[in-house]
């Protein structure tokens, strides 16, 4: 064990923060500098600014029209005009024009007639009547903006119109990420990964993050794992930069250097943090500086960031903490949490009936997939060992709530037309985000019945009324009005290698023992076909390799027999073609859209099934191959089969 | 009327924004163009983007620890250990290591006994434990993101993982700002205007807002007022941006071009929208771009960007539109409002008692700085007449809800000391932003009657008794229980020019009928103090020239000397220091905060009484000049007078 780090105690985020920010001496770590208040926006004040001239600097015209003595119009009345000689009566203005002298009011054009050499009005004008007074806005000296300001757009016209052309800020805060591993390929090369490769992006995702904040940001090329070479990269950063970010390495394995380059240069504070995903944060500082070791997976770096980093980054740059929209939303499943850690559920939501649902993604931490699919997150607190379903979470939103009225959600099988579906709702002329969980045929049904989605995508075949979807709705949502429209009919078959090289011809052929196949997830209406093609062939699981290894999508089955990981899976002729397997087909079968009837007056739906019905959907859908779109936007009806 | 335009009829902003959508063609103006990934931040997709490779491309450890095949675990319990050989029985991984082959399953490094040669176990490991499958986290071929998706800091890192280097996206909306006018000085020469010029500004003010909407913007220099200039620079603009904005000139004015200018080189569609400020507002096209004449002044132009622009460049960008933060807040004051015309009612909002107070703040459309001192804006729609005092509107926020609790709501009498608190109270350890409303010392006590602020600042001259501010508070505030904090002794004179020329040694002085007085509003305190001593004196308002003209702070009398628009006012010696004017003494006087007792508890109270008995705040003061800080922070009795 001795080349592993073991965690120190893992402290609550909170904690971590403050213990960084009481190491940090802000004073000394950002330095104010003046530059020219054009090139000021969102930048904070480093002291008070206080105006040099005055806006406007003279009593001008407000209006266009003609500047008067309000005493000589005191008589006008509507229908006893009185008339202006344009030869020292009334003199013409445009707005911004400097009141004549002796002149103490202005007559809008819209309310005078107007002669060659004269003017007649039918109201009087009051004094100072349209007039800008000498400072109406800004009075030289004043205070326009205290320290520690932010400055907006509308602050740049203030300063701007008072004369102040250079203005003291604070430096931007500046991060150094450093990608670290043997392992890590740079994007900038373009290259394409080969087994135990990894493309480097979290310095991407960083910079990202980094802008919505507005700091500068740097990222260096990945460094090796060599510990020296680490102290190299982490000294350069040093020099220029704020925070030094050291981009994984910060966990147990053998070459995280993270600890020993902070031990090296200055001194650890934090190595571990009370959350999931986010735990092997590392934190101390060197020289002043903040040294960072965030995570290597992609979810945990995130929350790194956004949790620990934000916080700092905030108060070093003096502005305030962005916020997040937040709703609260009926969790779609129950989700355990492991007590003593807090956690960081993604999810799906959308807004279905009167309410707004979540449906937790994946865990994994190494998913990007899990924030790019999210609309937000929930936290499990460090105390809760978990959410059931049904329960209300409060959602931190990555954009704003108004944009869930976009979102439809949809829960149940997967197919690859869905994402053509997803694709095409966004290039209509109300673009909607559709919002897929995959949790099989019956998992959409659960998910109508706990009114938990929009709609269902379903592909559940019935042997004894050679229907489809049907016999199951009866018996799973008794009671519960909804309308089946077909999508397409689809091919499943067993993906194979290229050529076929096991010669599988048909179930039959798993039952040798020798091919290695690749399950997909109870639930899953490919996963009830297998399973009855398998009973009617008179094969058992148990004779069947690899039959508790269980994928979640087609696309994920194919990969595994595109990699070798697996002989063959059952699976859409589609997932076959895209990655350039071959394919031995099976079965024909029907893939449903489910719609709870209450909802085809959603104005989502009715985009929806508007587009189903469009040349353009069946087009797309026939040319992916392995459909047929016979049916394809027609109300099924029980006892269709495949029409 | 020849050289004039009239407005064509305005129309309400949401038509005059279809009319523009309508009169653009989006395909042909907006290009798709293929950029490199790693700067897609904020970048529409122009089609759906797949994955070029898997994440990861092989099953691989997903934690530090030693692969094991499953099946040789089974046994282990806990007590009962098994140990497996380092030599083919197990192999150390990181993670992210190749699952090396033969091998099913990852034991965390934290759950074994390591010693030289074996590990040993006391749970066995199930198949695919910690192991991260192929294509976990994308899968070659599979939809990463749709067409006219907005890519995030997230979609970054999941496009260069799944090995996309180039995206197609929409190119940046493009946008030129031409300001005009013959009055207007370029910023960038750093000018100090004299009468009848300004600092032209807006330019910067529509940079900022474009730099919120991630928009590609350009100003031009400042064009005179000339058809033929203006021709010429919208011809050159309209050649590199879709959206050409001409400031200024879209009234009614003799040098107001805009509408010429489009209807030589395009289309006219609106002219005048039904919106104050925003009215003269211009949209046109021209070679397939749109064409805006933007209003001059700053709250207008701000209008204009913000409520048609910003919609037209969502539209275009195909992004969605920014969305503010909006509370409910009760209007501190009676403000009517002109039917027929929507109006923009810029409001100070701050957190006061158990809800939300807007206090409108001055109407001109020329004042910028109504923006900067607003935390919000509330809309009165055509429809309606006005909306009563403590009536509550929907207000829109320019920064987030959670702000406003970092807001110091003061309403009351206008002191230079408050924006010396106001600038250290943003230097505080938990800074506040003061927003300070001017309405006078009996508008402050009317304000917390009300419970419209926290606190309000009170110079009251009682001469019967001889004290400040108690006897208003009982006659006022009967039965609300208040603390009375000083912050100040000042002095109260008659501000004058330099050398005071026309000899004024007094009240008496003014009596003459050849000077030219400023006055301040009803309600002030130094109002009060001036008509007691007027009538002290004898003298009667017809006998004062320019009793009847108003201002509603020192500054503003200040600058109303300093130009000569006025001979003298009566203010405080702080503003007739920083003009440099000359300053005749006429009485002290105790500035006081008048706190309701029920708000001593309020942190952002805590920390103005603790900033207020600080050394640092007596100094400043002492500073000044023209104060005396012997009762500074301490609580006032009745009787006190001047201590």
């Amino acid at each position: 064990m001795s080349d592993r780090n073991i965690y120190l105690k893992t402290i609550p985020v909170p904690e971590a923060v403050a213990t960084a920010i009481e190491a940090l001496d802000r004073e000394t770590l950002i330095k104010p500098e003046i530059i020219p208040v054009h090139e000021a926006l969102g930048r904070v004040t480093a002291e008070a600014v206080n105006a040099r001239c005055s806006s406007p600097t003279y009593h001008s015209a407000a209006m266009d029209g003609y500047a008067v003595k309000s005493d000589t119009t005191f008589t006008a009345r509507e229908g006893r005009p009185i008339s202006l000689s344009k030869n020292g009566g009334c003199i013409a203005v445009n707005t911004g024009n400097p009141l004549p002298d002796d002149m103490d009011a202005i007559i809008m054009i819209e309310n005078v007639v107007d002669a060659d050499s004269s003017i007649s009005i039918e109201a009087p004008a009051f004094p100072w009547q349209h007039v800008r007074r000498i400072g109406e806005d800004i009075v030289a000296t004043e205070m326009l903006l205290p320290r520690n300001h932010t400055i907006s757009a509308f602050d740049l016209g203030a300063l701007l119109s008072a004369g102040i052309y250079d203005i003291k800020v604070y430096e931007k805060v500046r991060m150094t990420f450093i990608p670290t591993g043997d392992e890590v390929l740079p994007f900038i090369d373009r290259p394409t990964p080969r087994p135990g490769e990894v493309i480097e992006s979290n310095s991407q995702v960083f910079k990202g993050l980094a802008a919505g904040l507005d700091i500068e940001f740097t990222a260096t090329a990945p460094v090796h794992d060599r510990e020296e070479l680490l102290i190299g990269a982490v000294k350069t950063a040093l020099e220029k930069s704020h925070i030094v970010v050291i981009g994984a390495g910060s966990s147990a394995g053998s070459k995280d250097f993270t600890r020993k380059v902070i031990d090296e240069l200055g001194t650890l504070l934090v190595h571990g943090i009370a959350i999931m995903p986010g735990k092997p944060t590392v934190l101390g500082t060197a020289e002043g500086k903040l040294l960072v070791g965030a995570p290597g997976y992609p979810v945990s770096a995130v929350v790194c960031f956004e949790d620990v980093l934000t916080p700092i980054i905030s108060w070093l740059s003096g502005k305030h903490k962005p916020v997040r929209d937040v709703v609260k939303a009926k969790l779609a499943r129950r989700t355990p949490s492991k007590p003593g850690m807090e956690e960081i559920v993604r999810l799906a939501v959308g807004q279905v009936g009167d309410g707004y649902i979540g449906v937790p993604l994946s865990r994994g931490a190494g998913m990007i997939t899990t924030l790019t699919k999210a609309q937000g997150f929930a936290r499990i607190p460090a105390v809760s060992e978990g959410v059931e379903m049904g329960e209300k979470v409060e959602v931190e939103l990555f954009s704003s709530r108004q944009d869930l009225d976009k979102v439809l959600m949809h829960v149940g099988s997967h197919d690859n037309t869905l994402d053509t579906l997803g694709d095409l709702l966004m290039g209509s002329e109300t673009p909607l985000r559709l919002v897929s969980t995959h949790a099989g045929s019956m998992g959409g049904l659960t998910a109508l019945k706990n009114n938990m989605a929009l709609f269902a995508g379903a592909h559940l075949f019935d042997p004894e009324t050679n229907d489809f979807n049907f016999p199951f709705l009866e018996k799973y949502l008794p009671g519960m009005e909804v309308t089946v429209i077909n999508l397409a009919i689809r091919h499943q078959g067993f993906i194979v290698p290229k050529g076929n090289p096991q010669n599988i011809s048909g179930i039959e052929s798993l039952g040798s023992g020798d091919i290695n196949f690749i399950n997909r997830q109870r639930g899953a209406g490919t996963r009830i076909l297998f399973d009855y093609q398998m009973n009617k062939a008179g094969l058992k699981p148990a004779e069947i390799m690899g039959y508790e290894r269980e994928e979640y999508t087609h696309m994920a089955v194919a990969a595994n027999v595109l990699t070798g990981a697996a002989d063959c899976g059952l699976g859409i002729f589609a997932a076959a073609k895209a990655l350039g397997l071959d394919f031995v087909p099976l079965a024909h079968e029907r893939y449903d859209l489910v719609i709870p009837s209450v909802y085809l007056s959603d104005s989502r739906i009715i985009t929806l099934l508007d587009l189903i019905r469009s040349d353009e959907v069946k087009n797309t859908i026939n040319n992916l191959g392995g459909y047929e779109t016979p049916l394809t936007g027609q109300k099924m009806k029980p006892g269709m089969g495949l029409g």
